[in-house]
């Protein structure tokens, strides 16, 4: 009524009239403001924690009065008392409004408070978990109440927090009884929501639940399973892992998983169980990292590609392996975390993104996700580089998406002295254009090769070999450094004037460092390690050329590397490679673990889980296996950066010395070749 | 329009006009008829027979003339060629309305057909199984599509059948790959659906199913567990089959399970397993016996009562143990067969009925939902005779329902020569009331005991002991010849004037049979085995005076019995001992099995499902336990037949002796006592 009156709301400005001894917790309700509550009103969770204002605001028009709001009543001095009230707070569900008042909502009383991720992509994004607390206090049986204490249970939470239909599995039901005598009937009731199918207790907890709720995010990829542990409340992460990937020892890379499927009956089963396993060691390194058991995370979010979406959920991939490449499924899943023995609340919900079918997968719709690719004025690249690598190119328009069979040369495999990223493996190479010498970097020490105190520090894990990073920058370095032509054929040691180029066989190598006298490798880049590089490059090229020529584009505003791998790549070497189309340099950047943080996207809100599977339904697969361009394209992507295309963007920032080396020209002048 | 051919449809009487070229399927789905499909309209399931009338229909004002349906085309030309149709039939999917016709649905062609159930109850029901076949033809994948087979497939029962919402479980996507390739995309689908959650894809088949699709129907009791397999077409039983409950080892009866559960940590998982182990052994016992696998089996119910269903759910009985007797839950369940280790087929739904709290279960449910007391103009008293009697006693106005702890005696247990009922123990016994000589029959066995040809037959499964129904008639035939006096007392060989009432310690055993000479038992009635069932039967009786007491009636008009047990009991017999209240005659009637018969009734139609989901919530339970008057009632029940209550209608076609055996009245004439 008019003479009601008048509150409002910061920092939403939202606004209205209330009649005099309304609660400030109910007035947020009405006028649809965001304040949390997780015990109903009963002053007990402090979570609706509101700073009324004081004085003029002339802004508003109005005045807030000493007594706008009631006195602090019992409730909020035992509050206060126990647990301690900032200053200027009030408890929204004990303070009444008398008159005019201007109340600001802090964050940490927001319910979908905007966090922002602390990644490259600095996304600002509002919580919205799919599981909540909601504390009830339940109606005691009797003799003359016939209903089962589930019954009541639901009751309470369809009263007081308007859930209507709640189902509970077996397992949950079988531990609710005893939950609410030792309670005395007041528990907080853990419920999984999406709006779409039922609501779900997943569990129940005496009391009121002081903890935040736990969730996994898990990125499952071909070679590195990756997941964190979040907290519900906003999102922030309490512990990151890792593990290889236990499928490796049936087949390093996609196809081989599925050939070793084919193969084997039985195959599929084991690999599911090998998966399975490393799930839920994952589940269980993150717990106790966390200080947790695995029995308290109640939500988990999987991303994952096509191959190990289906073995993981025992599906066999043999379908995935030959044309059409048609999935068992492609829309988002809901599983309970027991179905694949995930070791977390046995009743907790995983959701599994959906997949856009053929080879681009979930974790390209996680991608999706994070970078947000539909919403970008024009086309951006985004390649999440792994052993199969997925390329999307989108804008507002539309959203093209293929995957290329790179193979796991970027990962360290086929490099004669590859190895996985671990402690020791050379990871950055620079080598000086005039002395041809090299330095480098490994991981686990923080000095370059030629710096005081290396040698020392590199002594714990001594130099053991080179990672994808290392190498790609290797043979970039080679090429900015004339050791390398653009065929890709590495100059004996007169061509190129340093004995670190050394024969072997009708071939040279060039070595990079000779560890043998201290006992260990010698760490050599071979005509070999060029050739499997060139090949993993030339393929994530052409898929990347294939879906410019379906946008119609023939050069590339910005482009962004995805993929744990994709983090650790430098854009310019990348260029020099020629791994993707030519962009300017300060274009390329690195999204980190897009995958990853589109999973923890999704886990921490359901609005981008409706989201992405809208945007699946629009993305446009192209195939690159029967695309008429990819060969041609890949061979002419064979060349260091390229065979025709002068990369125009990238001259402007380096220079690429023209150099040729045939084989049998060792004894005859250069000649320039372009 | 107007001018429109004309189409009734016979039985329904169903009418309206369709255009020239219709489909007579398409005509019957336009006026809502209920005409079967399964292949939908491909004319090869030929559910859609139909018989078109010729000639004048005088009752319907038209002629239906010689070309009123087009001509037999290629399509049923083919399949009477191939299959055989019956003269005067078509298929309904092909025949098109030409002119104005008369149109039979024969009961074959009708989804919904009505089903008469060979039982006492002779009841109608329309077929509604929540499992049924569809058949589609599933679009192929190609590279441009990128969905999963399984939304294509979705895609297909939605166009075609309108089914929407499709989910599927884990175990049933990993196999519809092979299956679609298999059948060439041409597949039925099992689609279980109840109208109310979203409908499930259970199985997929290959091409068009031709066998009818099986569910089992279980009524899990204390003692008995009780499993008929279904045929869901058209609900006829193809197998029955029982066996002991395995958690006899664990309790006799339902009480000392749930003290057992509470003595013993774990014992509560120990009892689960071992039930869901006879569950699964008694699947695969019926499908043995129909020929079939088990995992043919897509669709299960049971009721059960409220100890065995948390038993069975895997929860905890302990709170069923102690008031207010509160279950976990309450209403009714589905579950996946997987989950309670059912062994058909994985992913098929298992429907558990509602219970009605404290002591009155899900049988109860099912005993309502066989005899609908709740549509009875006058009331009917409902008895479910077991290790726990379950009473029920309502009518259109009300319907109550209470539980008596009337202990096993009446399966033979405390009975001195007591035994379940097997092949070899006594079921019928009578005994002359003049020379006071038994004759009786056994389990297995046609004849009378004095009858020729017994002794020979006898032999070979001897005369084991009495059962339950033997000894009811028993101590009732005692009572009619006078061999047991109104108090229960057995009275000398000089106060009844028969050798078989032999001395045993300070009372007296009546000889039923002595077959000791054969090295078989001694097969007597002891005083206490006649305690026993007065202990027995008071507690049934005080139970259904306490709900006629709660409704306001003094007399019944009708009883049902029911249970396993109930069919076996003689009428006369029961009004004899008292077991129940007084009640003419031939107003008490068995119903055999009811709560399996209600369990196949919820299996064969989702509509009763509902109804009971509904009439229990409307049923009121009242409490024995605690109830005032019980006491009262139960001592005054001791007597046979009553204390204090005439017995009327019993009294019109039987006339009890009135005898009296005081202890010590041996040597002392009889006197005459009421």
């Amino acid at each position: 009524m008019a003479d009601d009156p008048l509150v409002i709301f910061t920092p939403s400005g939202k606004r209205g009239r209330v009649p005099v001894g309304t609660p400030v917790l109910e007035a947020a309700r009405r006028l649809g403001v965001d304040l949390d509550s997780v015990c109903g009103g009963r002053g007990i969770c402090s979570k609706c924690q509101v700073a009324p204002g004081k004085g003029a605001f002339p802004k508003h028009g109005l005045t807030v009065a000493e007594d706008a709001l009631s006195p602090v009543n019992a409730v909020e001095e035992r509050y206060d008392r126990i647990r301690g009230l900032k200053p200027g707070r009030r408890l929204g569900c004990q303070a009444q409004v008398q008159s005019d008042v201007v109340i600001d909502v802090p964050p940490e009383s927001q319910l979908h408070r905007q966090v922002i991720r602390k990644s490259a992509a600095e996304r600002v994004m509002a919580m919205d978990p799919a599981v909540r607390p909601f504390y009830v206090e339940v109606v005691e049986p009797d003799l003359d109440d016939p209903t089962g204490d589930f019954q009541r249970l639901s009751q309470a939470l369809e009263d007081q927090w308007q859930i209507k239909g709640l189902r509970a599995d077996l397992d949950v039901l079988s531990r609710i009884q005893p939950v609410l005598r030792k309670a005395n009937w007041k528990v907080t009731a853990l419920v999984w929501g999406d709006g779409r199918q039922p609501p779900q207790l997943i569990d129940l907890k005496p009391g009121l639940l002081e903890t935040p709720l736990y969730g996994l995010a898990i990125d499952l990829g071909s070679t590195t399973i990756a997941g964190h542990l979040v907290a519900l409340d906003d999102g922030r992460v309490l512990a990151s892992s890792g593990l290889m990937n236990p499928q490796i020892r049936f087949g390093e890379d996609l196809m081989s998983r599925v050939s070793y499927s084919m193969m084997n009956a039985g195959g599929a089963a084991e690999m599911t169980l090998a998966v399975r396993e490393g799930l839920a060691q994952l589940a269980s390194a993150l717990a106790g990292e966390a200080g947790i058991t695995p029995s308290e995370i109640v939500e988990a979010v999987i991303v994952c590609n096509p191959v190990m979406h289906h073995l993981m959920l025992g599906i066999d991939p043999v379908e995935l392996g030959q044309a059409p490449f048609a999935p068992a499924t492609s829309d988002a899943l809901v599983l309970r975390a027991a179905e694949i023995g995930l070791g977390i609340a046995p009743a907790a919900r995983t959701y599994v993104l959906p997949i856009i079918a053929g080879h681009v997968g979930a974790d390209c719709a996680a991608v999706v996700l994070s970078e947000q690719p539909q919403k970008a004025e024009t086309p951006v690249l985004i390649v999440d580089v792994g052993t199969n690598a997925e390329i999307v190119l989108g804008d507002k328009t539309r959203v093209l998406a293929c995957s290329s069979p790179t193979g796991p040369a970027f990962e360290g495999a086929q490099i004669s002295s590859g190895q996985r990223a671990a402690p020791g493996a050379i990871e950055r190479v620079r080598i000086d254009p005039d002395t041809k010498e090299p330095r480098f970097r490994i991981i686990g020490v923080d000095l370059w090769s030629d710096e005081d105190g290396f040698a020392e520090a590199a002594k714990a894990t001594g130099i053991t070999g080179i990672c994808g990073s290392g190498i790609i920058e290797a043979v970039a370095e080679m090429r900015i450094a004339g050791l390398v032509d653009p065929s890709g054929l590495i100059g004996s040691a007169e061509q190129t004037g340093t004995a670190r180029s050394v024969p072997e066989g009708r071939t040279h190598s060039y070595v990079l460092h000779d560890g043998t006298a201290e006992g260990g490798p010698r760490i050599t880049v071979t005509q070999g390690d060029i050739r499997a590089i060139q090949l993993a490059k030339s393929a994530l090229f052409a898929g990347a050329r294939l879906l410019m020529d379906e946008f119609g584009i023939e050069t590339l505003d910005r482009v962004v590397l995805a993929g744990a791998f994709g983090a650790h790549i430098s854009p310019l070497h990348a260029l020099v490679l020629g791994m993707i189309p030519d962009c300017a340099p300060d274009q390329v950047t690195s999204a980190g673990n897009a995958a990853g943080t589109g999973a923890r996207i999704a886990l921490c809100s359901r609005a981008a889980r409706v989201e992405i599977e809208d945007q699946v339904r629009r993305i446009t697969r192209i195939e690159t296996a029967i695309a008429p361009r990819f060969q041609e394209h890949f061979v002419a992507a064979n060349a260091i950066p390229h065979a025709t295309d002068p990369f125009p963007e990238l001259s402007r920032v380096v220079t690429l010395p023209q150099v040729g080396f045939n084989a049998g020209d060792g004894d005859r002048p250069r000649r320039r070749r372009r």
